[in-house]
């Protein structure tokens, strides 16, 4: 606090109202995502918000409801309990209160790393999977369904007056909001405004459907003709309140909690990190963990669900100008108020209206470009985020996480286990050595030299004795085996008795086995075993000494006169 | 057949009998630690040796009922059915049927490189796992209890006359068994007897015991004392019966079925390899799949239970001179002849008899030395040797296998998780770059040559991006930063985004990103990428290239006046 600098707050204050303003309507979108009464989503966009001021990292990072969790909520909390019930409300809360305890004890226990294990891939598909069902649950909403018709037919008997009024609403809510995200920046502009207050404008146009979508609303008091609203909120700010779980809901919200502080951790931190990047600031993942865990627990302790960072919100915030976390504060006054004032008007506000927030938020999330690259950059990373997806869209949240986790996982061990291993020899006047398959380069007749192109471990050790006896039957003369090991970073216990085994195999055939370019961890490992210490020959530096050394040894024999 | 050589013949034979009478004491205590009657060991020693002989690809090997498969039966089958009761038997036999199959088929499909990815720990921790298991439920039996007693207490109150014979006969026969197994081969060669010939006799020591025994019981009529002995056996070979098992079977067994073929297949292909290589022939994992397959078929269709290759019956076979399947062939027709002349007889063996083969086979499996060494090479494999073998020993079979594969993966993954990034710079008067950390070195004021020791994957991309920046907080001067890729070997979509915004944030502080020494699978790989495409400056063929060109470039600069 005492380091706050006077120049820093103009911009502080000019984010924090913006983005206040500009997360009403999607807060409230995305605790309708939920399953909540939309008052909840306001709940959570205070104190979180202080809560992440406190012990995150990132100083422009904005928590609060998100699209993801949201889905998660609603689909980790539908098998326990009936949306909408004060049951499920109640377990969104502890939900929120569980996965703060777990990111804030994952923070003090340094357990950030733990993300490193979500690839992009599992990530993206997971976006992807998240952002279709998404937009499968909000479509009946833009007809005035509480839920999918069981067929067009059923849609069309049941058709009435108010579903034509619900869409017609819809539509042009949606035509706007798609207007203020392509081209009201740009229109703004031309009638004179300066880019950055253009673009500034430009994100606040979801208010002005609320707002609009209220007073149509009301005037023609739409909601007795069956346009479904969102219906009345409860003045004034949450009554802070500690309940303490029993212990059946805790055990059924474990793994939902697990899942949902993975994915709020894997989010927040790669939004944190893509805006470190544009203020050249950085990040500690162990601190974002804590400031999660505290934003998770304010939400609970303020009848809010779970949150995390948000992209949309985080870089209104600092295209805003915010320069430290006193922004984010002034959100959650701007909440606060409107909480304290405005509340019971939004009692008009057609659900509708929400669900064209959300359809726009997150049908852009809908990710075929990165399917696209990943398949071509390697098969194996096309089918884990397709995999990813898929099980997302078919088996669920839960099941479409591991089965990515597994995938990524699986075609990590399968690359690992087909070594590359190369017979190399030496480019023609140099201290160089390569592939005699992919260069011209001169060997020695009776030395075998090998690069084995990958860590020996156990899925890959029958691999690469095979490719060696391979290449011993493609170079019968061979006297003595040398193992470029510059490309082996560990070799674990199976490869070590592989190895030795090898060795003992080569030795009955009267073959010397010799190693050069050990790097300096691996060595340390292998120095106190038998076989380094016994079975081999010599370990040689570099390639160019071992092939000057062993050439020469190899070509002793009396059948082969000199080089 | 045609190239059966007359040379061979005389091996055949004698390793035939030799084995044929080994097995039958072995057959019939496998059978009973697998809950079964116990000539259901000796009916799955027939057929299963001819299937081999007809499909596997070791010449020596001598597949039969052995421990481990033993205990799995009994394991995998306790939880479906009572242990003796005929129901279980026909699921005994369903089970082998249905691993035959599993063998068979992943054998035409050309799976056995699956076997991989069971690590040699992972082997080790299950086996001793497994042989500790078979003692525990063995001990009971050396004192003539049906199962363990409840106290001690309870054991002494108890105690009767018979539990005093059974003990007896117990111990006596553990000591004569021990004796055979140690001192009873040199004994013989001291009294004249060729070390060939006195090694096969002690091999032929068990079945001394198994005759004094039945004599003994018989004469003394201690069955009817309570001592408990194997029961009635039918005479005669085993019919053949095919008996389609029910669906709710097979679904129940399906699981158990995969594990003991896995098992099974793991087990045999490492005996067959160690065979092949004392007599320097070579094995084919794939025919080893079809060879148990068909042996398994075989043990189904003839009433056996689940069998694989024995390492000590397949080590006899060989030290008595075997030379072809024939051997297997002449061991089956010996077991048969038993059958068929002597079955009757075993009646009176006393089961504590058979409880001593056993023990004094498996004790020697819990191989403690084998932990000390993994721990000793590296904690990981050390933990993930004892957690499969506590996973075995107090959640089961199939728990421990699968928790034993999760460590040897997660192991796998920390390594890659923690890459070694090493600084380098060129050995003076050399073309050598060697860690500035490790040797003395000479570098460039302004360029900063690191070495990525490991596969970039998701696991370590944050690990790898940390470590580039931390050195360059280490050499603030840098203005070129040189990634030696030569011990990469992969670099996965992950991996790629995190050097493609590395090459970013670089150039946001004016410093250029280039490559040396990339290996060939992964240029052809990143060819087509924006990263190399466009993000990155040069890509040099070798370091010492590298350091020429990069070195003057980084120098350039006003504030620095050449080399």
């Amino acid at each position: 606090m005492r380091q706050y600098r006077r120049a820093w707050l103009g911009g502080d204050l000019t984010a924090g109202l913006v983005v206040g303003i500009m997360i009403i309507p999607q807060s409230m979108a995305y605790a309708m995502l939920a399953g909540l009464p939309v008052q909840i989503g306001l709940y959570a966009s205070l104190l979180p918000l202080l809560g992440y001021a406190l012990f995150g990292s990132s100083m422009t990072m904005s928590v609060g409801p998100v699209a993801v969790t949201g889905l998660m909520t609603a689909t980790l909390l539908s098998p326990l309990a009936v949306a909408g019930s004060a049951d499920y409300l109640q377990l969104a809360i502890w939900l929120a209160l569980l996965s703060g305890v777990m990111l804030f004890a994952f923070g003090l226990l340094r357990l950030g790393f733990l993300a490193n294990f979500l690839s992009h891939p599992v990530i993206n598909g997971f976006i992807s999977g998240a952002a279709i069902l998404i937009v499968l649950s909000q479509l009946p909403k833009l007809f005035g369904l509480p839920g999918w018709p069981d067929s067009p037919a059923a849609l069309l008997a049941g058709w009435q007056r108010s579903n034509t009024v619900v869409l017609g609403m819809g539509l042009l809510a949606l035509g706007w909001l798609l207007y203020a995200r392509h081209g009201l920046a740009a229109q703004l502009q031309r009638i004179g405004l300066s880019a950055a207050l253009a673009g500034l404008l430009a994100k606040l146009a979801p208010l002005v459907v609320v707002v609009l979508g209220v007073l149509v609303t009301w005037r023609a008091d739409l909601a007795a003709q069956g346009v479904p609203v969102v219906g009345s909120i409860p003045a004034g700010l949450p009554a802070l309140v500690w309940q303490t779980p029993d212990m059946a809901s805790l055990r059924s919200l474990l793994l939902p909690a697990v899942l949902i502080s993975l994915v709020s951790f894997v989010e927040s931190v790669s939004i944190a990190q893509s805006l470190a990047r544009r203020k050249r600031q950085s990040i500690d993942p162990d601190r974002e963990l804590l400031g999660l865990g505290a934003a998770n627990l304010g939400a609970a302790l303020s009848g809010g669900f779970a949150v995390c960072g948000g992209f949309s919100r985080s870089s209104v915030n600092i295209e805003a100008g915010a320069n430290t976390p006193l922004a984010g504060v002034i959100s959650a006054a701007v909440i606060g108020l409107i909480l304290i004032s405005l509340a019971p008007m939004l009692a008009w506000l057609p659900q509708v209206v929400l669900a064209a927030v959300i359809l726009v938020a997150v049908v852009p999330l809908i990710d075929l470009a990165s399917l696209r690259r990943a398949w071509r950059y390697d098969r194996a990373e096309g089918l884990t985020l397709l995999g990813t997806a898929l099980g997302v869209l078919l088996l669920g949240i839960e099941a479409g996480i591991v089965l990515g986790i597994c995938c990524s996982i699986i075609a990590q061990l399968w690359r690992g286990s087909r070594p590359h291993v190369a017979v190399v020899g030496r480019v023609p006047d140099t201290h160089y050595f390569r592939n005699t398959k992919r260069h011209l380069v001169e060997t020695e007749p009776h030395l075998l030299a090998l690069r084995i192109d990958e860590n020996i471990f156990f899925a890959n050790t029958k691999a690469v004795e095979q490719a060696i006896y391979q290449a011993l039957g493609d170079y019968p003369d061979t006297r003595e085996v040398l193992l470029i090991l510059s490309a082996v970073n560990h070799i674990d216990s199976t490869g070590l008795d592989m190895l030795s085994e090898l060795t003992e195999g080569l030795k009955e055939r009267d073959i010397g086995l010799h190693l050069a370019e050990v790097k300096g961890p691996v060595m340390d490992q292998l120095q106190h075993t038998d076989w380094i210490g016994r079975q081999i020959g010599q370990v040689f530096p570099s390639t160019d000494i071992a092939f000057n050394t062993l050439g020469k040894v190899a070509n002793r024999a009396p059948e082969h006169s000199g080089e």
